[in-house]
């Protein structure tokens, strides 16, 4: 355990290395919290910054300290906070953004070009014992809702943010493409909005085994094969055609199958990452007007995913499949890195 | 039980009496079905035409079968009907539009001005023994669900129509007034479309001891004093205010406080019936940018509405409290309008 | 003209009295602007305020500055404002959100509980020399728009609100009910979102003429009789029923008589304020889906309104009946309240 | 002249061949008019079919008559017709939907899987004497709208449910990308319904000139170098980036262009044909939360269409370029094909 004067923290130089770091721990601004860190989730951008150094434009250029989907326990108040208090556990929702640019005020502050964003070069994240943040981005947990469950309010957020953007209500048939940790949360919040079907594919078994006891209605093993005729072998298999398809795979023939397995009128939603261009079936989108739409994080998300939890809407908790302590980070984004023994979602706790 | 050659029917002439009266078994037309009747379900607006006569402009003039809420097995088939045959148990949607004005082509055709009701005077209802029906406005119910709860997708739809028009999604705190059946349902359909919370409200307390055990967050019994001060009350009861207010009561103080409960920016969802004028607190809504909002029964309603049920998101049975025969639709009535024995849903079996 | 150390200022107490007072000049905190104020128009809300001591819930406690439709020339400029510099003209939004709450994050800052808005009591408005403002809140004027229209973005931003709350768009049928300030705003701005036709009724000869010069397909005298009859004669008159009905009287025989009028599936606009309650035709609201909207001042406006009199979409100067200089407050709201010589918008030049 | 005992029309077998046949002249149904043509545009979709065979999956398999922008004059009415009588002049849309499946009631007609469209294979076309049309899909044409606006209503109208889609509204900034008459329409629309800015690209400066003259913001040639710094040439070019970006060319340098050029948040509307397939900057769309929307036809649109021609809120008739008699056909499609003299819209007249 870190003695109480220094903050360790676990930074990355981009070049596929984990440090152990001594820095400052800082003192809360007026409208900010200082937090003593309880648990951080590794994500897949964590991986790909510490692995490869950047994501698209975002190029790490100095230490970098990684992390950002978390919990803790407010620890020290600045002056004008309100609605915390010292000892509160909080969700940190990692992006602040600008509040003065038109998409700030539009409500889409996700977009602002000015935001900064935790964990994203050059800012630091999260994997550390102590971090100050504005106030009214940290969410009280309330009881019933755990420090883990807290840490995954952010992958929990992206999935919402996702549904939410396309248009997801009762009675929509859903498919979704990929059972990793989005994967699996999206097909959670869709049986949650009330969702009449909502299938489910992956190239893993085991994923798909995990998606089935999630509450799929259909778990379906895919290939990279003609993307097309895929589209029509789940038409077959499902008897039905999406309303609505959450692409959470990032792989481009997924996108293709997906577009081309939508019915018309329907919505094609963009999640998961992977190289900066992809081929489109433009004719069937455009003529059967299936819309394709973007997600970039999430805005005005915690408190719905925090009341989802908190009234025992969704269990998130089986995606916990692994823990390390903070000093074992290295081998925590091992795991996390090549899914050794099936690991979902690996959480590093920073108090340990 | 009838023999085959006559059609058993329920009819008023709206002066508070209920008549059995043999009428001509139909043939369906080339894109109907004719239907074997099974259940009907009485609702409020069948009462008030036996009691009253008429609700509003519409009048009964000449003996009115009544009856709307119901389901059926399909006994013969139109020349172009592909999507159903003989034997097919199906829910009937009662009102049928002209598809052709710009209120059906734009997809709301619950306001077609040229739509025909079943039992909306003139347009006879559905407690008889056969009834033909445009074959497109009949849903087949799969296996797992029951001819009463096909009966019930009608008032279902209606809930689940004000939920829609509301914009209820995940995450919102959502206030129902009035736990009679159309209230207890949108209860249902709220939690089944991911609500926070839902409170509900009644006078009675039996209601609520249902609403209670059918999954509303809170229970609150009101009473018509003061509105501005019952909203506030509520405001402290629950801690939280309604971001949607569904008012299912039909009574103008109820109408009241809700618009005083609703959260700025919300939306209060009018369903329930009563005087044809309202007065409303004006500047409260305006200021608050609070959107009232009408429901005039549901287009495109009644597939979600089969979908909630085969997925067992809700279980309406509990609703269905008691049951008569056609020959004992005076006394079915008479249960119905009176709340005898805590009466909610009073359901006709056609086929008895 | 008041020497440079003295901040003249135009002050009510609430009881129908407008006073000379000097204040101090305010120094621009490092988000703001300071602004030599040049024109400020009189709104009917600066007339209650002077006239009752307050509207609704705002009510005057110490004395007050009155004013809020604003443009002046930025005389100072905080060190972290960087869009705006020394001489620039501008136009002021006037209501400041906290930045912080759900509403605000929402993109709905106008609905903001802790929102500062200028001329409401306790805070002092615009008519005055010289005034501090957060930049982000002030809108640079292109060369083309003059002061006078600068100081006319506040009302114009209600009327436009209101019209895309309404959700107005091309080919849209449109009533306006009062031809006021704002309810001529609303018909130059229906026409430049391409309604189909725009029709307006007042109870004076005079604004229907201004109304029919502005560009309305049909002016309506009405009177205050059975509202149901007028609507019933407006569609007569009109031939067709407005998808759109925007109230800008405040009357409530006119709030009556326009959902009356309005078509099955349409909007009913709230703008104009009047009597705390309103008795509506909640029968006919509810079963034609008429949906009741309400406005709060605007969100995310201002750029649209300036887009529009730069590109030279609409003409308002012609709303301009009367100018007075600062020291002429008292005939100026006399002016604006009296409506004498046919007055539409009265124009404060605080820099004379 | 052609005889009143047959119907002379023009027809096509998809080998690049124009022949004119003598048909039968039809006999209306009960809810249909029957037209005597007087104007059909010749539309790329005819020039696709004339010489190529076919569209995507719509191949021709018999000779085929082509035409689908038209007007004409009722010259006989089926027996339940009440809207239209003989010698109204009309314009006609010319997709029939089958008025039942989900797609229609939802008022998404133009999606119906079963819909008969007019001039796509197998159904014939309009270039002939006389046409039997579904009452309901015909629109009166006012007074003051002449048959070659009626029949420039179906270009029109795809421009429009394109902005419509996109969402466009006042204040907007648009980017059309291509100025063949889709595009230009386009550009016409947009202005009409209160954009603040609409720029247009093409390769071809005549078109641009056009363009110009119907009120372009700004006209920028293109070519098809770096897609992603041709967007940031149109940026600086401009001084601002789309909220709105409209692609009508069809080509994928566009495509690709369009998606870099908009601003986060915004819409890039898709319209134009071309390859089936598209490649797409995947990350920039998806990070930047930019919806990507398809345009099939349009649906509830020539009421509209019809209310701008008739108020004067655009002027198409500029777009008409060239015409030719029904017999000159051949030379007609010619013209068009080969954009001879600048040809943009070329016209037929099927009474001459």
């Amino acid at each position: 355990m870190a003695s109480t004067n220094r903050n360790l923290s676990v930074v990355t130089t981009g070049k596929d290395d984990l440090l152990l770091e001594d820095r400052e721990i800082p003192t809360p601004g007026r409208d900010e919290v200082q937090i003593a860190m309880q648990r951080v989730g590794i994500c897949g951008s964590d991986i790909d910054f510490k692995k490869h150094g950047g994501i698209g434009d975002y190029v790490i250029k100095s230490p970098l300290i990684l992390g950002h989907e978390s919990s803790g326990i407010v620890s020290a108040v600045g002056t004008e906070v309100k609605h915390l208090k010292v000892g509160d556990r909080v969700s940190i929702e990692p992006g602040i953004p600008c509040r003065k640019c038109k998409l700030c005020k539009r409500g889409r502050y996700n977009l602002c070009p000015d935001s900064v964003v935790i964990s994203v070069p050059p800012v630091d994240g999260l994997l550390r014992r102590y971090h100050c943040h504005p106030a009214d981005f940290c969410f009280k947990l309330p009881d019933n809702v755990s420090s883990d469950e807290g840490a995954l309010m952010e992958p929990l957020s992206v999935a919402i943010h996702a549904c939410r953007r396309a248009g997801l209500s009762l009675g929509d048939k859903v498919l979704v493409l990929g059972a990793g940790p989005i994967g699996l949360l999206t097909l959670l919040t869709s049986n949650a909005m009330g969702a009449a079907k909502v299938a489910i594919t992956d190239i893993h078994d085991n994923r798909l085994s995990v998606a089935s006891k999630l509450g799929a209605s259909a778990c379906i093993k895919i290939d990279e094969s003609d993307p097309q005729k895929m589209a029509e072998k789940i038409h077959t298999t499902l008897g039905w055609k999406p309303d609505i398809t959450i692409e959470c795979s990032g792989v481009e023939s997924s996108f293709q199958m997906g577009i081309y397995a939508t019915e018309a009128g329907g919505v094609f939603q963009m999640v998961g990452h992977g190289n900066p261009t992809r081929t489109l079936p433009y004719f069937v989108a455009n003529t059967r007007e299936i819309d394709i739409r973007g997600t970039q994080r999430y805005a005005n998300i915690y408190p719905i995913a925090l009341s989802m939890i908190a009234n025992g809407l969704v269990d998130i908790k089986p995606l916990i499949t692994h823990r390390f302590s903070l000093k074992e980070s290295a081998e925590a984004f091992n795991t996390a890195e090549t899914c050794k023994d099936n690991a979902i979602k690996v959480m590093i706790h920073c108090d340990e």
